[in-house]
Formats: C-alpha cells, sequence, structure tokens
C-alpha cells in the first residue's frame, strides 16, 4: 500500500526566502500533531535561491487535502501569501516506501 | 545546521520500472544500517511512467558520497544499470527541518 507523496517549490524574491522557510518550519511544527503526515521537510537549493522546497508524505490524499482546511494552516497561508511569487508542484508521487517511514 | 539532501529520478523502459523500485527499496533496506542517512524513499508518479524518484536526507554530503562506495550500493549500481535508460539530479537541497528527521 503506497502512502501519498508531493514534492514541490514555492517561488520568493530572494530576500523573503528565509522569512518563508521560518513560515514553513512553523507549518511543519503544526503538523508534528497529526499522524497522518509522517514527512513535511523544508529545503533551499543554492541552484535556485529563490526557491523554499517541501517534499511532504501523508498515508492518503485526503488526509492532505484535510490538512489544508485546518486553522493552523489557513493562518500560515495567509503569511506566506503577500511574499510568494508562485509556486509549483513538480512531483505528485506514491510512496512505494524506504528509510524514513512506516508503510 | 541543515542536512544534506538530494532529489533525483532513475529512467527505465515502462515495464522495468516495478524492477526498479524493487532494485532500490533493497538499497533503502541496506541504508537502514546508516546512521548518517536519515531518509531514502522511494516513489513513482502517474505522471512519469518510466521514472522512480528517490528523496534522500543525509547527515552531510561525504557521508553520502561514502554510501556510493559500499560493496551493497555498488552491487545494486550494478544490478540497475541494464534497465537503466538514465537519470537526473533533480534538486540537491540544504534541508533546513521539519517533520521526519532529527537536525
Amino acid at each position: 500500500m503506497s502512502k501519498f507523496g508531493l514534492y514541490g517549490k514555492l517561488l520568493v524574491k530572494e530576500d523573503d526566502r528565509d522569512k518563508l522557510v521560518s513560515i514553513l518550519l512553523e507549518a511543519a511544527e503544526s503538523m508534528k500533531n497529526l499522524e497522518e503526515c509522517q514527512i513535511y521537510l523544508i529545503s533551499t537549493s543554492d541552484e535556485e535561491p529563490n526557491a523554499v522546497f517541501v517534499y511532504e508524505v501523508w498515508d492518503n490524499e485526503d488526509a492532505h487535502k484535510a490538512s489544508l482546511s485546518l486553522e493552523s494552516t489557513q493562518l500560515l497561508i495567509e503569511r506566506a501569501k503577500p511574499i510568494l511569487t508562485g509556486m509549483e508542484n513538480i512531483n505528485t508521487l506514491k510512496i512505494s516506501g524506504g528509510k524514513g517511514i512506516s508503510l
């Protein structure tokens, strides 16, 4: 049984990148109470200084969708919106398994 | 202190995808003994039926490089080579944090 995964990036002006990272780290903190969310990792890359990358693993797609309507998530989305210049879903994934999650 | 991350894909003919997934799951199994490897997750995507995606998180880049010369890794690379049609490093990442790893 595969898990539901997402890999995407949020785009900002370079000067706003660290601010977005801290907002997303708060989002990750709020995910720590959600058992259906196994992975929610925030990254940057020297290759793209105006992007913040998010890799997520959820028990299923519905659990991910439900999380978007949580008040904590909505508040963070509102805080991020003013500095976002774009976003891209790079891949929607079926997680076959590996190290770091329980299937 | 960020961790070292990689997100990439390995390309095969569609018929060989599941075979590659199982080889990479074996690789993930062997990573379970490596403390410096926190995440090694194998995924597919309906969007790209000839690709297998790997998301990795390591304590640092040297730990990742060292793993490539392990005998277990070399054996798996040899087994995968005949069916690989290509590979792409999508992003080299600095993992800022989040849910699923310990910084």
